[in-house]
């Protein structure tokens, strides 16, 4: 199995290094020849832990100095339209982070820009990667829920993210930072677009982490109608303290499904008959979803030699993001909002 | 431990039966003196079944027949109001089963006619006295969990209810008759009475049980804002076919909880390679709350005997209603729906 | 439903509690006409928690004294031969806890003496009624997992026994007072008697607890090689400190079945990510047997008042007796020791 | 991270494919220069399948065209000796599969070629590189449940062996071939060899297999004393029909730890309250010891790399073969047998 897929990791923190990590560790398919970041440390010392010995400030610099034929870009939401143009634009692939953008006429210039350049592009919904949500997908296409009615999905994650990322004014937010999976999972599960959205938020942990913001949120409780009528909801709190959650429950009209769990490994331990079981639990997203991680970078690569087109791409990101703004609005104007209303 | 407390049980359908079957089997303290059905046949089967020798059309006639202590209302919720002004101004303790009544008027009536009577009044609130959900709620006030942040239920069943409950021109449809329980147990857990709720319903499978009343829905989703801040959200598929599923899952600011599950008995087996592991599911809502109900029973009779106050009442009952006006306001008019605007 | 049935509990120590609670509270066509204990203040007490006024020293008084249809025999084994005999000549049915007896000379006693004056025997293994234990049972009966091939069991229990029951010299210690239901269900699952049997024994605990018993042990595990050349083995462990557990695991030629569950409770809470999930589980066998208790009770009720043969009676007790002292001189003579050995 | 440890993978069945997929899918530092098979065909596939291009008839064609570092011999037991002294004589490093040997003498040679050309031996026992059975050890080593009084094991396949590992008079059986493992984890766990073992076996399904082997058994269960006083036991069943099963149990003075599971994946589904719940099972050994394997073989690498002696040895698979001895004498003559009878 030739490595022959050559890739620039664009982006060295804590994503960076989950990617290189899997790509590295476990997809021989491809290898990382270089990585760009403008922070030197960082990259320094992802570097040095993945063995990625050239490296750059710049996507610009990196592909003038070295050949590759497809970015992962893990940087900031912000940065995602600029990086993906000057990728499609010397036309190499690009995966590319969730949330897609800030907003739809920047999804609309990635989708553009990639479809110009005849370049794959691939969203990072590792969530339809990692094994129990494909058997998940695989068993409600053969029916054995029936049709499905209503879907509940949520993510639950430890720490408190970046300043950037929890203010509205630089970023959209949980919504989007925590719960751009959820947007795309319970979409994809229900193989129908959302309709309208209702959402609830509430700050309740910003003044136990001192948080200033004054648009903060912690807790979000979203409510779908989808286009096809059916019903879904999702929950998102960051931080939540106790680990990091991500499951779903979906019932059809035949029966009920449930994906994923709080454990995290088959040990099970009872010291203290007043205190009960113990039972490890997942503590971070890396190890919750490293399958996922794995199996959605070897898509990528796996599409690049093949040429055929990504599972999850443009438009699955540009909905996620129409979710996210539908949602801020119906948190803003504390009222059920159609997705028409933000997508024109 | 004498059999010391007498009571009428009114009612001989399924829920009058599963009274009957948790009083006659499990709490010697108490004894059912009286059946009071209009439906003869009913109230002879039922009778039979737990040994229940007299019987009565009517609750005055019991009344006028037979001494005893209190009543146990089980019949359509039309009936409750007028039921319970009967009981009371008879000087009978009410144990009233859910939804307390059609309305707030007709909540506040029954809260009055009791308390004027000096007869104490217990709503059928079970999940009150159901050990996990004790346990989970004993659980919250010691701080295991911190502060609550986010409630979730849900109340899935698996049959048809009978017409009149599936009409909004004679109930209050599903949102009253299958999540009454939802709405008193997430109010119970945070600790905080509703602010506003939004709820989104749908028609899904109808059609398939040849469903032709206007209104109907048996999929639902609320959201709900309590008064504190906090948020909530519960679901309702009824019918659902799996069996019969009720659990909640609440996070605090430290941890999370989850009460329940759907396993019904400690069996698994597994004697096919491709199917898998199966085990038992509760598949019938007295299955399910077992315990509850005896218990809440149980303490409606201890109240009779020392003359304390119920540890659910009126007050409680009509919260729910109030949460299902709004709820039902709110998928009406298709906006969120606070409190105040139904309660006055 | 008469109240018919009236037994008297011999014993008032914590089996007598234990079957006490059971009828009072949860079976209505038994009742408790009196409570034979030489030890007046532990009779006193039980007899005031479950309301019984009348109690005598010994089981001759009350048979002169009071009316009854059966005796419930909860005290020691060395008792149960005598106790059986004057229960049986006077006309009453029995109710014998486990271990039957100490030896096969007085289960023979045992079963003549009942046969001979007409009176039911049954003994006390309320496994063959625990519900999970029945549908396992009679799932094995369907052919779910066909042929059975091997059977494991365990009982570890938390609390140092008393020291006539650790003691070889005044009882058959572990393997009798822990074991007796893992010998009486391993053979009933099985469908197979005992052909041989290996015991392994280990003594721990017994300096950290101080037993200066020099025969004592702690810890065993047995291997049985049934009639029918099937395979099964059990543990037992007490005191283990950790709760009450109570498992057992069949394999079939079709598939595998788990029966019991260490968990006690459908509550599970999580509030450090570096602790995990907590699950609580069965402390005390009271909790973890509580409709076992229930159902062997009402059985033995029902036979009394039908006079159909209990569904398990003196041949079972014998065998599990005959086990435990295959066992026994299994460990004391490192060998293993077939059953025909100790049975002639 | 160079890939500069080269390797011949010795086997192309199907412990050789695992292994195969395991380096080359997922240890970027190991490489396979050279695969050895007699078989033609299968070692075609085997190299067609992992992009290994160079294969040979023999180890000795082998090591004189390519150069390696180490083999992974995966062959049938009775050709580990032989390979391993050519690999030793040759300055190649061993990764050695289980069982180790036929015999004490040929472990003795084996640990005595290696020690004496100065290469590494490391045997295939991957439960103690498996992530949770490695989360026990160190919970156990951390002093959680005290100390270790009983261990149990089990391990069931599905499918048939073949003839030769069937046999007695070709290989030591099912005790060897599917037990090692148990034999290597509960000495490992314990932290204490064997003094004793009882094995009794059954041969329940040959007749449905038509097995005409005359010592053919399909069903063991295996009581072990060992040297500190503990207890423990494994079963082997084989072939179990329902699955690739592997747990273990251990109780220490302080509590109790149950190890693994039959859960296969986070995926459940109900869609028949009749039925009940189903959860997928672990189906075949290579996706129940996934990670095992590959931190085994990464293991293997880095002892090459560094130099440092792999963490379990040549003594730990003389062991188990030890044990695999004991416990065959000890169903062929039906008693206990000690260690030092087979040892010397």
């Amino acid at each position: 199995m030739k490595k022959n897929v050559k890739l620039c990791m664009v982006g060295a923190g804590r994503v960076g290094k989950n990617h290189s990590h899997a790509i590295v560790r476990h997809i021989p398919s491809g290898e990382i020849v270089s990585l760009v970041d403008p922070a030197e440390a960082v990259r320094a010392e992802t570097g040095a832990e993945f063995g990625i010995t050239v490296g750059f400030d710049s996507l610009e610099e990196a592909i003038d100095k070295v050949d590759f034929d497809g970015v992962i870009i893990t940087t900031p939401t912000p940065s995602h339209v600029e990086l993906t143009v000057i990728a499609a634009e010397n036309g190499k692939h690009v995966f590319l982070e969730k949330p897609m953008a800030l907003n739809l006429e920047e999804c609309d210039r990635i989708i553009e820009v990639t479809r110009k350049n005849g370049v794959l592009l691939q969203l990072g919904f590792m969530r339809r990667f990692q094994p129990e949500f494909v058997a998940a997908y695989t068993r409600i296409q053969a029916g054995e829920i029936g049709n499905p009615m209503m879907v509940k999905s949520l993510t639950h994650g430890p720490g408190l993210p970046p300043k950037w990322a929890c203010d509205l004014r630089t970023s959209n937010g949980m919504l989007a930072e925590v719960n751009s999976h959820d947007w795309d999972a319970v979409r994809w599960l229900m193989g129908s677009n959302y309709d309208r959205v209702y959402a609830e938020i509430a700050n309740l942990k910003g003044e136990m982490f001192n948080v200033d913001i004054p648009n903060f949120y912690d807790n979000t409780l979203v409510n779908i109608k989808f286009e096809n009528g059916t019903l879904g909801m999702f929950s998102g709190i960051c931080p939540c303290s106790y680990g990091y959650d991500a499951r779903m429950e979906i019932v059809g009209d035949k029966g009920i499904m449930q994906i994923g769990e709080m454990k995290g490994e088959a040990v099970i331990v009872c010291n203290d008959r007043d205190h009960g079981l113990v039972t490890p639990i997942f503590k971070r997203w890396p190890q919750r979803f490293l399958w996922g991680y794995i199996y959605e970078l070897e898509h990528f690569i796996d599409c690049i030699r093949s040429g055929k087109e990504p599972a999850v791409g443009g438009e699955d990101g540009r909905w996620a993001v129409a979710g996210v703004l539908a949602g801020t609005k119906s948190f803003q104007e504390e009222r059920p909002v159609y997705l028409k209303e933000v997508m024109k």
